[in-house]
């Protein structure tokens, strides 16, 4: 990167301080799609890679359960006089959601648990009785998880790392051939046996539970990921574009949120405590 | 009744000698609701009540879950967090149907059970995933037994006496408060520890399972159960007011299956036969 | 009470000078349930109670339209060829659509009335067609009253002694056998001809129509009740366990609001006014 | 014609004397689509017609009640907080199933009135409670044609005169602007008040009631009735291209049931029968 | 209008110079429904009227589609064996979801465009996978526009007019006998080959392709508007004659926004603009 | 095989000589699942593997759309803002309306390509507008192959050779990344550029078009496959022990449909002929 460039993508600085330090030492003006905000104090730029990932999630873990691919050998939907599968959702967030309507439409049973009670409401009002929906204890994730033949941890929390919800001994009472699938990978995962794989190798296992924790899941579906990607970016490229960064930025606190260096500066905190570096406050006009 | 006096109604005749004798003596031409056919082999005057009473199960059974009742005191559909109940129907025909369809109204997670695996994939075809549909064996129904909070014997078993599904000792495996409503009971019910309870007085308990055995159950809606009852026969009666009796059962050989007696003779084979008396077929013409 | 003790639960003060008055005397404090309040503004240790409540309604009136019951002997959803009840649900709010969910899913023809077009426009959009919404005017609920079989009173107003939108010589033009269920009845009721009863003489007559107006009508299904409650109240009750209440309060301004009583004093306003008594405001730190 | 040729269309011979006579003096084969028939009892070759006609009248309606066409000014599916439009259907066959279909899906509050309790239960079984099924009486007819806003008539019995259900007394009793849709037309119409309008002055109004009774309804959607007519209509006529009309009828009794001229005799009893003309059964080989 | 008298109706002032002039001259006070706001931001005497003329849109334009209306002779829903035709909606905003709900009623493939990941993101998870959701660039547009049988402009921009999103040579592009429908015609309409006609005279022919641009659609239907608006307005006008005009401006400054002119000043700033006239803000108080 | 063992189990002799041989020789009675019938003509034992083939086929067609395993990298469902990928299948009986099922709840734009007007209605009427039913011709296969993300031939024609429906021509035109899935592969297959391959190496790319063509697809969920099995063959594996072998064939024809072999005789005529061997009829007591 050189001085004057505007680089305008997703860079997780806070994880990476060799990219941090290349990046404030080519004086580039960095803007972080993971960073962005929108008046309703989401972070739109991450909500298209969880719906893709959160989508993915079932189709995964389904091919997973086939008898080739180590698993139990079921059905998702199951036929007329074969139960369907149990499939439990960790988070009735944004890839919950998704997640939850495909189970349902794979004709899984579906179990989503959650510690907002509002989740939980948003849940039930959109899938009505099909969705079983559980408030979110120790004690009760330890119950659901044992009758899982999918597990999918679903709890994105934005900039943070994971909670570890689902611990090493709760794996080992799973059925053998049952399937996790951790779309907080990214971010550490959720499961205590977790930790990161390839779409070139996407499994392990672990006391007899198939582990299914791609990194970058949406890749999978590039196609479709780049387009979910660019309806979001577009707006704020156009405007980059049109009015040129430093007024684009100027104008709007949101994308203002994105800038994480400035002419060799960090101007987004987290970021600098991460790495224990100066941090300095994005001017606003 | 008199000779030359029709009597269109159930009549029950296999089940009860005293009447019998007594029609016999009358002399009157006496036509059985229960035994009319129709072309597809079904029998459409009792269809009705099969649907009357397969939706009113899940309502009894939802009020004797209430604590005041007896029972356990967990709500059909749940809350958003809270688990639904368990619904268990017995068999997947008329009355199971129209059971399901009232139970999955009520929120509740309901599983089918049924030999017929078409059935099964009736009932699938029907519901959807929402529906678990289980394949009948004896070990099938002791396992989820066990689950159920409440129990819907559903399965009518025309003519014949309703086989006895559940066992005492399975009933002593079910939840404390849990509630079973036998349907059949009209036919000796489905349960080892049923037997027949009023409008008045509708329910008690046995190992701690809060038994419905009403007898007559539709009588409890009997505005609803008379106007189902009179749309389907009606248009025999038309024909026998229009025709008159022999005419129209000489015309129609379905209403002629509903011929039980005539003149003084028996015409129906499994009435002479439950009752060791003589039987005359009924003249076609 | 004694001093020290906190109590955190359901307690109603401002309609219970008694309890008031031993609560002020034993010196404890006291955190009201219901005063509670969310970043959204509304009452969240309410919601599940009228979630219950809302979905009991029409398993009570389904059950009180029964002939045994005194009801008109009709069938929620009636069955093929024979038309289902009418249920009339007042107010579209958390009862109100909870009820409107389940009088749906037992097959009956619903109206929902509100005065606020967002409240017919949410449940417009929930339901769909299957619902019919009417916009409230005396007029209005004048006619559709005449039209009910079950008619649901189902608004709450937090807070507030619930209006009478339903007068007396409106229930005289009901159908006989008519029922209503009252469930703002522990806030004086909708109904001028209603008064509270009990789960086990729950209902009486008045002008050919049967009232039920079960006060704290949650209970009927306890073992669900508790658990919904459970969910909603543990993380106050982590809070106050962990931090000590006092820090708890100080550090959550909806936890706060709950607060009733306090040494001594009366830390609610309405609870004040209600009683004539001293208020004195909580301290936010 | 002449003879050797085969005309494979529509006919309807029997409502045609002119018609029949000329085919006859020809000396064509004469294949009438009409009365082709299928192994379980249909007509085949009727059934998309129905089907189109069925979905059009629904969207017929609509637009007549618009104001500027002389009808009520009410949307079929009303607004949130303005009841939706009462749609009654007359005859629950293909045609009444495809206008519940589409009347449904507008919103309309939707009653299907049969005399089969069969058809009833189809109509229940795959539309819900969404639907109000009726049996159908003289007087059943006579209460909801006065509710309706939109009344359609639309049960075709195959070769018969449609039966005059509704009586000019009975539409007198109906809203003014209200707007009838008579299927049925084609057939002689299902109301005393009905004559065949065009689609270029497509309606006419009796006693403030907007007629919609246009001939040949189809032919309004050219090109989905054409497709949809070539579908069931290509394997007869590839069967009698490739195999010649003699060997294709004497295979397949059903083309041949559509058989109505042939060398100048009438081999369709029941035109024959109409124009009392002598009838010469098909040979079979 | 004389001085005291209070005007309480939709005005349209910004876009009619006379009208001004002559209401300024009068003296009366002129509250104009179009600019009445809400709580949330929206503006909730516009909304009704947005809600009927979305869903009047897919029935004019399955009208229009008809044959003998100019159309392609399409049923929207076709038939099994037949596709279904294919509908663009412009707008996933109020009208575009209530056209999208009866739109999928008439069994049409549906296709929502819309520029907010917001908007795309509530049609999907209100109608789940049943619609097709497109993000709106000009290239999109092109793309879809000549694959859809009738395409309606649903876009809204309140005050504004409306972007002309469909140019002459895209409306070039598309089938003949395609329809479109431009339910912003009353803004100056979506597509450049747009001009207002009337419910008497509904639409004429481009390229081929037929326009209905009816200006005030929802007078079609004037009895559901009627009711529509008076449900929405009645508040306010119960306000205005209980309080008088003066105290209930002053008391609510939702109402206050609908101030367009006061003693012959003009209190909104965009009609003052509009017309270059002086503008003096309303009083609070 | 001994002579007086029992062989009841799947067995395709009349692709298999050399087990025929073998068979023969042992003396064994032999009973082949596929050729037992049911009273309504279908093959009852093979309708089970029906079901979970096409349960399987969307979630393995998923799974080969992704980027890593050669497909296109789009997700079946989409995301809001982003289309579906569109799934033809060809065939519209058992295994075409399990896939259709399946590929809807994921989300997919669903075409239904079937010969049988019947078995469109069929679909039609179970799924709604959600899909997209075509007749079959050979020109619309063309036309919709090409448009197709996910093709799968699910047209199952008992005891035949499938019909090459999709030639290889077809296959060129398909996009790249494009999969097939030819559930028919046992039966010779439905693409011209089909061959069967194993759960283990389960695809091969034709034209740039990915084929998975597994033979015994059911394999991969052994377990559903296993239950579903054994539901339909345990009733008469129950009387093949309980009444002994011999009286059992004698007094169900279905069963004894399934004879094949019995005292080194060929039992069955199509083994017979693929053979050339000698056929002896079953006896029937």
């Amino acid at each position: 990167m050189r001085p004057g460039q505007v680089l305008f993508t997703y860079l997780h600085l806070a994880a990476d301080l060799d990219l941090t330090r290349e990046l404030l030492g080519g004086g580039a003006t960095c803007i972080a799609y993971e960073t962005v905000t929108s008046p309703n104090g989401t972070l739109p730029l991450l909500t298209p890679m969880s719906e893709v990932a959160g989508r993915l999630a079932p189709q995964a873990g389904a091919h997973h359960l086939e008898r080739a691919q180590g698993g139990r050998g079921v059905l998702l939907g199951g036929v007329p006089g074969v139960p369907a599968a149990e499939v439990v959702i960790l988070g009735g967030g944004v890839s919950g959601t998704h997640a939850t309507t495909i189970a349902l439409g794979m004709g899984a049973n579906v179990t989503v648990v959650d510690r907002s009670a509002e989740a939980l409401r948003r849940i039930a009002a959109q899938f009505g009785s099909q969705v079983r929906t559980i408030f979110s204890t120790r004690d009760a994730i330890r119950q659901i998880v044992k009758r899982a033949d999918l597990l999918i941890g679903a709890l994105l929390v934005p900039g943070a790392a994971a909670p570890k919800l689902v611990t090493r001994d709760m794996v080992q009472t799973m059925k053998s051939g049952a399937v996790v699938v951790d779309i907080a990978i990214d971010q550490g995962g959720y499961f205590e046996t977790s930790h990161p794989t390839t779409h070139s190798s996407p499994t392990y296992v672990v006391d007899g539970v198939v582990h299914y924790c791609v990194a970058n899941m949406p890749a999978a579906v590039s196609r479709t990921s780049t387009f979910a990607l660019n309806n979001v970016t577009l707006p704020f490229a156009i405007s980059l574009a049109d009015k040129g960064w430093r007024k684009a930025l100027a104008e709007d606190p949101h994308l203002r949120a994105g800038l994480n260096i400035d002419e060799g500066q960090i101007t987004c905190r987290p970021v600098a405590e991460a790495h224990g570096l100066p941090y300095a406050p994005a001017e606003s006009s």
